[in-house]
């Protein structure tokens, strides 16, 4: 008789906490789409500061933006934390042209993140396709050698997550000049990492590798309609020519700030919770998905537990990491300074996919861990953010290392993602007011959760 | 003995189908996503034809062009259906203006469905704000009288469920002018159905209920923006008047037709599964997402098929349901004809919420039929389809009266669909092609599903 009393009492118990879980999801997820400030947050970020590029003037104002912004919602501590950033600038507008016997076809291009300038009149030369490095590394040398190696592998359409097929094509991105370069190229093109066929060169970083400062070429993406143009142009004519004219170079570093605004644990200050994205872009468009989503969404997930009132267990700190795209020298500093002072990281949530309708998280975790969270899954449904499988997480959250450390990375619809990032069309209208909203709210509530209820 | 090597051949031959179920469930989403047709079918119908209002010429282009589509995939019938449909122009661009003071202040609006004109000057007159019909008839009619009824109740962005919030909102478009001229007013005026604040007005169906012919009085949406500005203006200045010009008038209904293409089943030729989306649209745009999509899902499910080389065992049939805008005509000419025929309907598939990521289906069944389903979610969570509930599936096959039909819906992520929906913005370029054909794909796996395992 003692037992079942006990039983009841344990299931009364359960299943309060339960509706108690499910009222203040409900709360969450309403004030978000009702009365959060994410979406104008954008809005100022994107139109009214715009492209936030590593080492830029736009980054020092989303500094100082979204600083006032976090002090403006009476969170207990907001500051700055100092970071030396690499800075490139793009200079002026990259041309390009195919030269085909006599005719001159313009295409868009762009020049990649890190790469040298061309000289001044630009490089000229012939071209070769290749479909990855593989191939290119196949070849007999002397067949590269003086020519422009030109990566035309597109992205893969059948994979649902499009997540998968940029990491199984940005090699060609990430690599190609350097591999070119150790082949005798004098310069590598690049076809964007876009899933669509259109006019827009999608920047991104790429990587000399361990070359010989004088042994860099320069290197661009080209336009996914142009990469098609030239393909079916080399077909005709493999001995045409491209050329090529940028003038972008890489200055001194420069110093910049992650910027930190934190709800103190009501229960265990010293166990920390970390949301985050990051504050710079590109520079080829304001960088509305990539990510200032991810920043704003970041921001209202400290506005939602200030505006609900609720007096979190343990420490919730929004990190709006600098320098992802260019180095990731904010992530490895927050973390830096983390073991500085014996930081305890227990969780850590990244959104840098995009501001599209969340569908899911991803979770770096041991399986107990994991565990947990699958039993609340069924907390999200009505949501309809379905999707909680183990895989990677985020860049700027990779590096903490805190030893029993969960990781999480919110999964927005990915289909679209790629028809943005990097790019010039990677706007303020390109994301949705709710799609964003629904996401701060699937974010503060799993945070919610894990401060509930802890890790294993 | 015997009953285990029994059990075991049973498990075989389950775990056999069900591997035949994920591999036939890959091989589509994989076509579509690589191979469809269904957005280059969709850019012809929106950029080469544009709207297909009922009884339009865009309307009569768009029969010919899908009846051509569909007999090039060689499926075994094609043919039209013809049917009446009510004919109704919009006529000049619309003008309005508030009248406030000695200022005059332009606001976009459209008319209503079915509206009648107001007069070659338009119509001027002092305007009152309700929030609701009902508020609207708790008024002392002298209140009303003269006057334009302004309907101004939002759509609730609180549910996650977008089309909620248009069911409790739409009455005030549907009826209100109904209503008001029963009050007394001399026209109304609706605040556009979208949860965005923008300058689009939202066209749609009203009707006049049953008011005699002479009491009809000119109705029209106006753009959110509009609607706030007017009723910001209002609280200033409660005796300002509204102005609106309309020339839009009912004409003589025209023939038009439904586009049916089938696929005789193999074994039961005389169960029918039906596939479908509205060829008609509103004017103000093409229609690309209400319902271009739907159509060219329906087309391409008949494409998978074929491509795939799948014998269906029941006959699978897809229909491109004329005039679901304005009055259905298409829809019920279809039951009407399968009715003469002794036709016999197992299953029902619509595509109606837009060409967005598919997140489930709606299904209307029996409790058995449900049970089905719900076993067979298991294959669509690969592809991100998590969300099978029972509820309403669409309008042209609401009509379908079999016996023992099973009727179901394709749920896409409903987020951005008002932003769109019968609104000047519903353009090809906010169709992105992935999520079409992922919605093609998922359409077209629940068909197959039903095809192999039949009905309870």
């Amino acid at each position: 008789m003692k037992k079942i009393a006990l039983s009841i009492l344990l299931l009364t118990s359960i299943v309060h906490s339960q509706s108690n879980d499910q009222k203040m999801l409900a709360d969450i997820y309403k004030f978000s789409l009702t009365q959060s400030s994410c979406y104008s947050w954008l809005d100022y970020l994107s139109n009214k500061i715009g492209h936030r590029m590593s080492g830029s003037v736009g980054a020092e104002k989303g500094v100082v933006y979204t600083k006032q912004q976090l002090e403006a919602l009476g969170v207990d501590k907001v500051y700055l934390q100092e970071v030396m950033v690499p800075k490139w600038v793009r200079g002026e507008k990259e041309t390009a042209y195919i030269l085909d016997k006599k005719t001159k076809t313009n295409v868009p291009i762009c020049a990649l993140g890190g790469s040298i300038a061309t000289g001044k009149n630009g490089l000229t030369a012939e071209i070769i396709e290749v479909q990855s490095i593989k191939e290119l590394e196949s070849l007999d040398p002397s067949k590269v050698k003086g020519k422009i190696v030109f990566y035309n592998r597109p992205m893969e359409p059948e994979n649902i997550n499009t997540f998968r097929s940029y990491g199984r094509c940005v090699d060609q991105r990430f690599s190609g000049a350097e591999k070119a370069a150790k082949m005798g190229a004098v310069g590598a093109i690049v076809r964007s990492m876009t899933l669509r066929l259109d006019d827009f060169p999608h920047t991104g970083m790429q990587s000399y590798g361990d070359l010989p400062k004088d042994k860099y070429i320069p290197t661009a993406a080209i336009s996914t309609n142009g990469a098609e143009l030239l393909s079916k142009k080399l077909k005709q004519d493999s001995s045409l020519k491209f050329h090529f004219k940028m003038s972008c170079e890489m200055q001194q570093d420069v110093l910049s700030y992650n910027v930190v605004g934190e709800i103190a644990g009501s229960e265990h200050p010293e166990k920390i919770m970390v949301v985050g994205g990051h504050l710079d872009s590109w520079d080829l468009a304001d960088g509305s998905h990539d990510d200032g989503a991810g920043v704003v969404q970041s921001m209202e997930v400290l506005q939602i537990f200030k505006r609900l009132n609720y007096k979190p267990k343990n420490t919730i700190r929004a990190v709006l990491f600098m320098n992802e795209e260019f180095g990731g020298k904010g992530g490895k500093k927050y973390e830096e300074l983390s073991k500085q002072n014996k930081e305890n990281h227990i969780f850590s949530l990244e959104s840098d996919c995009g501001g599209f309708s969340p569908r899911g998280f991803s979770f770096q975790c041991d399986a107990n861990n994991f565990q947990k969270v699958m039993n609340w899954k069924y907390l999200f449904e009505p949501y309809l953010v379905h999707n909680f499988v183990l895989g990677g997480t985020g860049s700027d959250t990779s590096h903490l290392t805190s030893a029993k450390i969960v990781k999480a990375g919110l999964s927005p619809d990915s289909q679209r993602y790629f028809d943005y990032h990097h790019a010039g069309n990677d706007r303020f209208d390109a994301v949705n007011k709710r799609e964003l909203e629904l996401g701060a709210a699937s974010m503060a509530s799993l945070i919610y959760l894990f401060d509930q209820y802890g890790i294993d």
